[in-house]
């Protein structure tokens, strides 16, 4: 194993150091328990948005602190779920009248976690509630999940329901426009090569060379098939039918398409599974208004692609296109 | 090898499209020749800025195409100059009464490539002028170089050469500034996986499981030599110092400190050296006063990263700030 690391043990400390010294105008960092909070002070009135899960899929959740998306950011150990004493910290470092949102992924640890350090904050009197993103539409149950798993959808979540927090939106209201996205998003992923945790030291798993795992999870769960190398037109095809077919989505929508490098999968395949996915959904008469394209959602230096589809009304768009100010997202200001 | 692509020759054309999908409101793609283009129209009086070079480096050059950046950028074939016809493209495309600058870095036939188009275009009558950037400090020649290359300081010079063009410096002063980028800036770059070139099907070069090319170039050409994998501290280290004694950058200096992964290497792990590096160089008393931190100069899903270092004073850094909006860099609009 080749890491640019000291210790497995501290990389996620020793990695923060970093983040927090490049965006000292956006972020801080509190340590153990290790929090990153957005730099501005906390604002009565406003509802607080915090997210977190295990590290090494950045710039999910830490690079997304900032102006419109989180308050705070709550990494765990590598693909481990933050313990619930960080989750309270972060509540308490963000939340006062208007109450906090957490986001979770659907994963039994996570769920587990953010939902005890809420209880813990609901019994100090804050009003904190909690929406569970279960995007993936790859497989029902999987190592880590009981339902869906949480995965790409969690960054439009972040992003919509952050600017909904920052416009001034009640609780009630940031939680709603939240259930909307979880309700109108669905993703699938695929992979060509396996993630090394720092601590395990080898692959995750091992893949044949032409074989691909379709439906893969971000921490290499294992997904719906392993299928044999194909071209990208057959592959992408593949990947946007999962997804249409799931929700449904239909002729007329008009959708978010967020394609996403699963952490090795260099820039340039995935512009090109952007083309082919958006000329696809284009063929079934849906309409690409917004886009995202990039590293977003990685599973360290896993390669491969991820597709997410959010279907939009005029407040997902509007909420999508409001400014944001983050390590990872910026736009607007 | 498993890629997303469809036909390893029509690759780069197959990402445009993507690209160009994705950032209809930034850029515009033309295509035989490929030229990636601003969407805002040429305004005379204002210096066109054009870069390129072989593709398989993204986000550089097309992702940095936009208001406050690039004008136009050429994407040769993957690690391929770009052609002379598709660099005098680019300056039709673009260039009107005030002149153009071309950013070359500095391999043999990028150099002469974008030279004959500058020559061409001079011969019609436009004012059009070069300036290589050659900021890798690792070998004094190499496989595609007379001189040093040009690697990681290219993204810091097109950023702070295109705010000059933007604000409307006139042609000498764009170039000044573009040549005291490159007076003034040095990088240094590791390695520990070979990329793979889609037409060529295999690693570019092998790697012991425990050997580290210290000195890298964005092709995965050799560097000053192999070294044995060792904590980030001291690899950190070693690059800092071949940087810093290079210029060499003195206590006092206030710089741009950017932490670049080659690609494949996780966020996680170019955040660590990124902290690792403002130490190494508070330590020098070397004032890092700027961050950029990502992977904006890649070597297709090649593991390694680089640091660069640019000296700045006050009109450098206040270039750097002014705002600028491409896919890849983003801020203050």
């Amino acid at each position: 194993m080749k890491k640019v690391i000291n210790d497995p043990a501290t990389v996620v400390t020793d990695s923060l150091r970093g983040l927090a010294a490049a965006h000292s105008d956006l972020l801080r960092v509190e340590y153990d328990p290790d929090v990153v909070l957005r730099a501005d002070t906390v604002v009565r009135g406003r509802v607080a948005l915090i997210s977190g899960g295990g590290s090494g899929h950045e710039p999910l959740h830490s690079g997304f602190v900032g102006h419109g998306m989180l308050d705070a950011a709550v990494p765990g150990a590598m693909f481990t779920s933050p313990t619930p004493d960080a989750v309270q910290a972060a509540i308490k470092a963000t939340t006062v009248d208007a109450g906090a949102l957490l986001i979770v992924k659907n994963y039994t640890g996570d769920v587990l976690n953010f939902e005890t350090a809420a209880e813990l904050a609901s019994a100090d009197g804050l009003d904190v509630r909690t929406v569970v993103i279960d995007d993936d539409v790859a497989v029902a149950d999987s190592t880590f999940t009981a339902g869906r798993r949480g995965v790409g959808g969690t960054v439009l979540l972040e992003k919509i329901a952050g600017a909904a927090a920052e416009r001034g939106d009640r609780l009630d209201d940031v939680e709603a426009v939240a259930r909307k996205v979880i309700g109108q998003v669905r993703s699938i992923g695929v992979a060509f090569t396996a993630p090394t945790v720092p601590h395990i030291g080898e692959p995750s798993f091992e893949l044949g060379p032409d074989e691909v795992e379709f439906g893969i999870g971000i921490h290499g769960e294992p997904g719906r098939e392993r299928i044999k190398a194909e071209p990208a037109d057959a592959l992408v095809e593949r990947m946007v039918s999962a997804v249409v077919e799931d929700l449904p989505f239909s002729r007329g929508d008009d959708v978010l398409l967020f394609t996403n490098s699963m952490g090795g999968t260099p820039l340039v395949e995935v512009y090109l599974a952007h083309g082919i996915a958006e000329r696809l959904l284009a063929d079934r008469g849906i309409n690409v208004t917004r886009h995202l394209v990039g590293p977003y959602v990685t599973s360290l230096e896993m390669q491969g692609i991820s597709l997410t589809v959010l279907r939009l009304d005029s407040e997902l768009a509007d909420l999508w296109d409001s400014p944001v100010n983050t390590p990872a997202l910026r736009w607007g200001m």
